[in-house]
């Protein structure tokens, strides 16, 4: 049914293909704003003009019309008809989505995962590593402890017990490349062990996900509830192990309840089970006292995972392991630890000297603030949107009307914002109805841009 | 036969287990001298008497006699007969073998893998890393591309073009935590290619055979003989890839020759195999330009791993891949980069400042002294003893009569010198006769230490 759009003076080839004729209206129009055959500021003509013209129903036009309008690529006002945005960044001119930019880069990133990289304390790690690599003895150039030098161990051992409540012995703690590493660790120790599957939570990290399955071991998803995570099944799962976000459900933004806790750990002392805690930014919590750590409850069933990814920056390749004592052993046999003494000499001392401390305050503070005027704005401006989860870490979930995400999503791509829906976090297994939200990752922006950064967001939230 | 040995006034109970009677002597000779019961210095009667008081065959005491003085417990000298020996250190109390100081460590080590580490360049090093981190964009700090910087593929491109012929391109170079890291990576890309054995050489590290067969592949040792590995069994072995140490084998020293080169190439073409290219310590050649890279003769077949483990030292936990095309995508498939982006800047820096090429130089003249001075005092003082293997790199075979390794060796660790048989290094499923030798590490020492652990090698030599 190709047929030529006269009214506008350009070829619109509508192949109605799976999509139905309403995404192929919708396409060829978004192709057309895209390559700026429809310049900004054009004037479209009604749904009913060009329903005639096309041949097609008024309401495939209507809803193609709102469809992009969602997206960001048309602007709908009464009195003034449809017409084609006007864009804060010129077009690309080939593949755009979803940096539609010249530069190939989002303006703006709410994208989780990353803290403020330009607050990185450079002059203190400097001073830092200076001081490690005048002091180091000669040994800690050559292959060392596979468990990683013994001054950040014992660093570690104090830093955690005091901050986040573990249980920790620097003979127990195991350097590693951050946390992805460490979960390969584990997961190649549990398949040699005989585990074939690993209990995971219904949202999470796909690359987590893919590293345990290159392990051997299936992933399987847990339900999850209003209440969180839920337990009940892991019986069935046929897992020996399960990896949790307890203190900061990612990407939910829950805390685990109390008696879940005590359930899971119920469960690993009943079966043998190993739960891997995965605290990611149990640095963060902003409305209290951070909840300690679920470890603490069982140090002989739990391995935690912490990591300077988020408290620091992830480039630096650096986390932990506290592990059960069977585990060490295990751990060590696979190989010396994949990170530069150094390295590892500079944290040890960026957290004896106060350094680490001092700069977790610091950030404590920045990411309060905007999480703050995050959720002020979004009640002032998006009532339709609701914010959920604790007032903890650098992310904050954002529930969205029903069926709106993908259209948010690519809305903020068009303006020049690099933020994720919900959708990309759940297992592709998980049970449940969908939630349409978008994670939002407030600590990636660097200051100068937060402000921007929000109005961007506000600017397309429904 | 228990039976107290009255003459020295010590219990010497002799159960004649496995090893028969003159084990049993031996090992309880031993014992005796390691706890101090037999004083260093002390006379011990002649074979014949001590056979007598024993009701032994007097050979099987003169063959006692003779193996602890092999390992450094006894001293025979024509005139004073035989002796305990007098130690450089003082004995341990418990467990003395290998280190039998007192702090657990030898005093001496010529253990290979490692270069002199107290002549690593700390202040250049940290020069760099300064420089890195002022000069470094916000980005580096967060999580990049999984190949690594492009600073730093860049900066190995050039090098490694211009010092090992390596035909580099940035795009194609993927930079991981050390050779192990990148052999692990290529394992499990093979494994899920389908591949399940990887062919070998007959002598290298178990460290790596040992990942490789985690990875899920099997290891097939290729023949050795005077011409290094033999490659002709490459198609019976059912391997899809075979790991070289072509320009210098590790331990025995030699390099590939040519017309074996042309024929592992070959073997890769017809059969779409790829060869692994473990090039360690290519940098140090003494009597002549370094033999270029294999990879130069097929790029599409080739893997190039490199590290700054022998050239700077292993703590950096810095190497790198020049991979074919067709496995780029494979490699960014298993994740981001294992190695903190300042590191890999620095080394970036250190490179393109021309203080990389600087240190590698002072490196191969310090080296280069070290092991003319090997040489020479081995010839000179060891004429049983055959050095082999081309000038180069930072370790040299030394070849024993038969049969003398193990005494050697554990002769070494009681005069507190640690050093490796060949032995350790043979694949266990190895074809062809064991060969006696030492694989002496000269690169270990550090400079003050270098004459005296010289010196200790000689003494324990036959």
């Amino acid at each position: 049914m190709a047929k030529p759009w006269a009214t506008l003076g350009i070829d619109l080839h509508l192949e109605p293909a799976g999509g139905g004729v309403r995404r192929g209206l919708t396409d060829a129009l978004r192709d057309a704003v895209r390559t700026g055959r429809l310049a900004p500021g054009t004037r479209l003509p009604s749904s009913r003009t060009l329903a005639v013209d096309l041949g097609l129903a008024r309401n495939t036009v209507a809803g193609a019309y709102a469809d992009l309008v969602a997206e960001g690529w048309l602007t709908a006002r009464q009195g003034s008809g449809t017409r084609v945005a006007d864009r804060a960044v010129p077009p690309p001119t080939r593949r755009p989505a979803p940096s539609p930019n010249r530069t190939g880069r989002p303006a703006y990133s709410l994208v989780p995962g990353t803290p403020d990289l330009a607050s990185f304390p450079r002059a203190q790690w400097l001073k830092a590593a200076r001081r490690a690599l005048t002091t180091a003895p000669n040994d800690a150039l050559g292959y060392g402890d596979p468990r990683g030098r013994v001054e950040l161990r014992t660093a570690l051992a104090g830093y955690l017990s005091r901050a986040r409540g573990v249980r920790a012995d620097p003979d127990r703690i195991v350097v590693c490349a951050g946390f992805a590493h460490g979960l390969r660790l584990l997961g190649q120790i549990l398949h040699t062990r005989g585990e074939r599957a690993l209990a995971v939570e219904s949202y999470g990290l796909d690359v987590h996900w893919d590293l345990v399955e290159r392990a051997g071991l299936r992933t399987v998803p847990l339900p999850f509830d209003a209440a969180g995570t839920g337990l009940d099944g892991l019986d069935g799962t046929g897992a020996g192990a399960v990896l949790l976000t307890p203190s900061h459900q990612f990407p939910m933004g829950v805390a685990l309840r109390p008696e879940r806790r005590a359930a899971v750990v119920d469960w690993a002392r009943r079966t043998g089970g190993l739960i891997l805690e995965d605290d990611y930014d149990g640095e963060f919590r902003y409305d209290r006292q951070p909840v300690g750590a679920l470890q603490d409850l069982d140090p002989d069933h739990v391995v935690h995972l912490g990591t300077a990814s988020k408290s620091l920056a992830p480039g630096l390749r650096l986390g932990w392991m506290v592990l059960p004592p069977s585990l060490v052993d295990e751990v060590r046999a696979l190989g010396g630890s994949a990170v530069a003494a150094l390295d590892q000499l500079t944290l040890a001392e960026f957290i004896t000297s106060g350094a680490y401390d001092r700069h977790v305050r610091a950030a404590r503070l920045r990411y309060r603030r905007r999480r703050d005027a995050l959720v002020a704005a979004v009640a002032a401006r998006a009532p339709e949107v609701t914010v959920t989860g604790i007032a903890a870490g650098l992310h904050v979930l954002l529930q969205l009307p029903p069926g709106t995400e993908q259209s948010v999503v690519r809305a903020a791509a068009w303006q020049g914002l690099a933020v994720h829906g919900l959708s990309r976090y759940r297992h592709p297994r998980a049970a449940g109805r969908p939630v349409d939200a978008l994670v939002v990752g407030y600590g990636t922006p660097p200051d100068h841009a937060w402000a921007g950064t929000l109005e961007a967001l506000c600017n397309v939230l429904p």
